[in-house]
């Protein structure tokens, strides 16, 4: 019987650009490494490694990979224990779903080991749950594609609605993280509870041509829709330079560009690994003008779920 | 050599629920029947007939057809003059795009009297200009799908993004008019200046789900995504029995159903043409109990442009 295994969790881009709340898709690097071992005794024993490992709670209410956990064995009904272990590779607070990457990683691998009782979209709401232990609210716009993968709309909250949309497959990812905190409570106060009812509209005009787009494989289209009128004209100002790493990214092909999740990480989409590879090297270069070390990494759109590595 | 041609002009629902100032669809009834005339000197001559015709202006520069033309032929440098006889079918004021009808039937005329200068996609902002004579602005919602026929995404008007979103064959149409009067300024007057930001995410993510929806001819996708947030609640109240007569076109297997355009007008959409008629039956019953006649109109949506009968 197998009692520990070994889970990838993976990164996530949300928001992008006009799809604020609603929109997120699932990157291949970087990655958190989950390993999870059947105990005899009940409760969730969690151990950290890697990136900022420090700075994360290993109180399972205070962990998003144990409050998930513990969420999804209360639907169970199960008192079986865990040894969690997280390894982070992806740096907390960027901007890339690193908490959700955890969670995710650890209730897939959870369903795994108590013989998959639930499907993927039923574990989503406890990956929801472990994210409200660091977000303080259950959203789901990194949980919804590091679990499901691809590129994902959340339609609605109340009920819940997660859909996917459809993935080109030539279309890759190049988000770049800067040495910077933005604190993710400051980026939400930033935005104005009201918007005028035309920029609405701007906003919605360009989610549905985000999808169609996605549909035709159209990315000029897709670059035409990825503007954000919501959140970006207002959280610009918390990225030192980043009108001109956005301006890097334009400059060096990217279909579009703009703040992951809620900063500070920056985010561009383009249509070959070879380009998505020279924009993150311009986007690195121009945030150094700005006095900012940062690091970018390049992936396809990732399509599957955390990936069991055995 | 052809000096006079007949051209049908389609009806269209704008705004269909969360496509506000976003979508709009034509169809094949009711329509208006244009008939142009090549003259001998410049100068637009309109003559009227059919429902309602008595309110139109038959001064080029009040007429939305005429206007049309005049824009058309300004821009072609063109002083051909033309005899313009509009045939409403399409009542006006009725909330499905008489005056766009109008509009697009006139330039394709036009156009074709004078060889085919130009595109259909050319001709748009001609049908746009003659939309300011009746509705003040040049807005594209009526006269897009008019024009173009087919379900039409207007992502921005600046600068101007018109785009063609899938037709399921087995979507179907149902409009009823009541015998009311409501005033497209009382309307646009009525709606609020801002939305709160949670309410346009909502608004967006149902208009993404909407194209996502046609994509993946997902019916229910497309009922759940039919929600307005921004001009429906405060509009409703301007047609008396309106929720009921939603309810009864939902109680009637709609898949979806809401305010045409700024009313009077209500749409729904179903999965055949039975179903409409039955919707249309709903509705029309339902208008009754709160003291209206109405008149209703069943069709797929149109997908072609106005046709030339000769």
């Amino acid at each position: 019987m197998n009692k520990s295994i070994r889970i990838k969790g993976n990164a996530s881009v949300a928001n992008v650009s006009c799809g604020f709340d609603c929109i997120g898709y699932a990157i291949s690097v970087p990655g958190d490494l989950i390993t999870l071992t059947k105990k005899n005794t009940p409760g969730i024993d969690i151990t950290m490694s890697g990136f900022g490992s420090d700075s994360i709670s290993c109180d399972p209410k205070n962990n998003t990979g144990g409050q998930a956990i513990v969420s999804l064995l209360e639907a169970l009904t199960s008192d079986q224990g865990f040894h969690l272990h997280i390894e982070k590779g992806i740096p907390p607070g960027s901007g890339v779903g690193s908490s959700a990457a955890s969670a995710a990683a650890a209730i897939v691998g959870v369903n795994e080991l108590l013989n998959n009782p639930l499907t993927l979209n039923e574990l989503l709401v406890h990956g929801m749950a472990g994210e409200s232990a660091s977000a303080g609210v259950e959203h789901a716009d990194n949980v919804a594609p590091a679990l499901l993968g691809g590129i994902i709309l959340i339609r609605s909250y109340n009920p819940l609605d997660i859909l996917e949309l459809p993935v080109p497959d030539s279309l890759f990812s190049t988000i770049v993280l800067p040495d910077l905190v933005v604190n993710t409570r400051d980026a939400r106060n930033i935005l104005p509870k009201n918007v005028p009812l035309k920029t609405a509209i701007a906003q919605a005009g360009n989610l549905a041509g985000f999808s169609l787009a996605l549909h035709n494989e159209d990315f000029d289209l897709l670059g035409r829709s990825m503007v954000d009128h919501f959140a970006e004209p207002h959280r610009a100002k918390l990225i030192p330079g980043y009108k001109a790493v956005r301006n890097a990214a334009l400059d060096a092909e990217a279909i579009g560009c703009g703040i992951a999740g809620s900063g500070p990480a920056v985010f561009a989409l383009s249509d070959s690994l070879e380009k998505a590879e020279k924009i993150g090297l311009a986007m690195v270069n121009t945030f150094k003008n700005s006095g900012l070390a940062s690091q970018s990494y390049c992936s396809p759109i990732h399509t599957q779920p955390p990936e069991i590595l055995g």
